[in-house]
């Protein structure tokens, strides 16, 4: 392998031409798409557009005559087709964590006398924080699980299982679960899932009608591409939508809003989910970004996302000797849609990394994270970030002060 | 008066330069700042510098460059002065709904073995929902009080009680609280105060810490001009920070975020209130619009306002026989900066001043709302929306069908 071969790569790519939708420095290797997606051209141009035509000029009117107040099914009906839903299960709304909570309690309180939750002892931190508050709430127990043995876990819960709640691809190391597996399991033993796939949706495909699943939320600006912050999703499951509760009631989430009605009356479609006002500016561009995904086959991307990981992970075998490990599965059918590795001095070595433009991002205690998004990411770049990778370690380039002083965001 | 004579009142006013730094439509008298504030002529570029620079070219890097991650913090700060707070008791975050729910839920574990709320019977939806949700999940009473009888009921509840959640300035009718009575009211027996500002910030002057207020929250898309879904804030007063449990927790509102501990360890200082990743770009519009207040007194503010709804309710008052009421109160001190009307036919004859260019808004069954927004709100604007009203009921205007018709947002 060599430069020359990963461009060829790139010439035979039929994603190639989705990149030039993408605005993206010149001087840059991006791989953390996995942690904020890169900004799509369109978006530009939509959010100024609600900034100075539908706000300034449009004022409040713009709920009506930009539809404003349909953006939160509008985004969510864009999602759908990436995560294997119907339109009208998916609404975008709030944080990822948010939905998280509003997700897990919907979910508990479908399962009274049940009081076993069931989540990765290394989940994400905003999942595992969820979780246990609700599970003091309803005075549940958590069982944690490692990946490997989360379905005997599941089992061993049994008749006690309320909810299992799980990130789908692991955000440390892009390890992916057999959603088809864990939820029949669950249900099998009465229980319900609630997936996080905050970095699965645009990442792989993801089938949650097909593989039964009762619950799922998400992040708007990983993969998604929708920008810092933007509003994340969530799905609740048809047959479950008509008994499911919100437990942070608000306004948008009443079948008639702009009643003012004094007693709640929840929505009768997924829209019960909503709480407050839309983050209109945040939502717009996510809205902008998903129109890219229109014409986007998920299959594409993932056969893509596949042949970089595995020339990433071919490439950094060379770099073996420096210490590295493969912190992701080395089975791609095991692993979403970046590479992690360790280096005990991952910090500083992905500082360094980051100074000469190739930017993955860092994760305590020892793990260097590289996303791999296909519609943007290239061979060349894939090949470019380990010949740098390889001057780092080579140089010892991180071995300096300025590398070792952590940031506010690592 | 006349036409000149508001003129002559727009010449002498001490604020009139502040109209500059808004981008408003020229064919519009614009009194709905209380729905959704006006443009901020600065809010343009800060919002296209972050998306093309900081998302676009800085990307993941701009938690640090552009210090995204300070933003909830910063914003609070620029809050904080308005609702007579210190700095670090503020913090911008979530929508106002799910800061009720926050407090709320905040105050009432503060308050153990307590188990009565006082609301205002007709509150907001959002408060009234909120309260009410928690009410079941701790097992509480909730007492709803008129206006009027607000001391009345807090007595009653005596030392059961737990919280008064109010709006401060009422949505519907612009009618004001004495926030220093009710608090001191309420701490007599021993509950705590949650305020809902969101008809107060930038409206009118609030001194949360000189009230001895506890908890508060408000909207930033009203009065603030942060833009349509404005993130919104929460200030809890410094005394109660060391106790109080953010029942959301979530991994911004960690002590140590970016080290992704499985142990929930809250923030020592208000980002505790924190849940998920901030609407980056819903908040910098909020965060540039606020750079506006920085050498406005809210003062003179407040005098512009009380001289602009004087105007307004004294012309309106000419109109009386069309068989308009005032459902404000007529003394300036007990309203803030809004003018209701009610009529029965409310609704047409908001559609049809919308129509000739005046925006006010409508809330069921029969209340026309203006809003007077002394940043930007002229005294002519008042004399020419009074002026297009009486147009309006004289040639019967709003008796056409197509005023009738309901639109999803009133």
């Amino acid at each position: 392998m060599n430069r020359a071969a990963a461009e060829q790569l790139d010439v035979n790519d039929p994603l190639r031409a989705m990149r030039e939708r993408f605005e993206l420095p010149e001087s840059v290797v991006y791989l953390d798409g996995n942690s904020l997606g890169a900004l799509p051209r369109r978006v530009v141009d939509a959010v100024a557009r609600t900034v100075k035509d539908d706000w300034g000029a449009g004022l409040v009117r713009s709920w009506n005559g930009a539809d404003w107040i349909g953006l939160p099914s509008r985004v969510g009906a864009l999602i759908a087709p990436l995560i294997g839903a119907q339109p009208d299960q998916v609404i975008a709304c709030d944080s990822t964590t948010i939905n998280i909570h509003k997700l897990v309690s919907a979910a508990t309180q479908l399962r009274p006398g049940r009081d076993v939750f069931v989540c990765e002892r290394t989940n994400f931190p905003s999942d595992s924080y969820a979780v246990h508050r609700i599970a003091a709430t309803y005075g549940a127990t958590v069982l944690e699980a490692d990946a490997d043995d989360m379905l005997d876990v599941i089992e061993q819960a049994g008749s006690r299982l309320a909810v299992v709640e799980l990130t789908h691809v692991h955000y440390k190391t892009g390890r992916m679960h057999d959603m088809r597996a864990v939820t029949d399991t669950t249900h099998r033993h009465g229980g319900l899932t609630v997936w996080d796939l905050a970095h699965s949706a645009g990442a792989v495909p993801v089938e949650l009608d097909a593989c039964g699943a009762d619950f799922a939320l998400g992040c708007g600006y990983k993969f998604l591409n929708g920008g810092p912050g933007a509003p994340a999703f969530a799905y609740v499951a048809d047959r479950h939508l008509a008994n499911v509760e919100n437990v942070l009631p608000g306004w948008m989430g009443h079948a008639q809003p702009f009643d003012f009605t004094h007693t709640y009356t929840a929505a009768p479609d997924i829209r019960r989910m909503l709480t407050g006002t839309p983050y209109v500016l945040s939502m717009v561009a996510l809205e902008a970004a998903l129109l890219d995904w229109a014409d986007v086959d998920i299959n594409a991307v993932r056969a893509k996302s596949i042949a970089l990981s595995e020339l990433f992970i071919d490439l950094v075998a060379e770099l073996d000797h420096h210490g590295f490990g493969l912190a992701s599965p080395r089975n791609a059918a095991l692993r979403g849609s970046q590479v992690s590795l360790t280096h005990p001095e991952g910090y500083a070595i992905m500082q360094a990394l980051i100074d000469r433009g190739v930017i993955g991002d860092f994760r305590a205690p020892d793990i260097l994270r590289f996303g791999l998004t296909p519609l943007y990411t290239r061979f060349v770049d894939v090949w470019d970030a380990c010949d740098a990778l390889g001057d780092v370690m080579r140089d010892q380039t991180w071995n300096d002060e300025r590398y070792q002083t952590r940031k506010a965001v690592t």
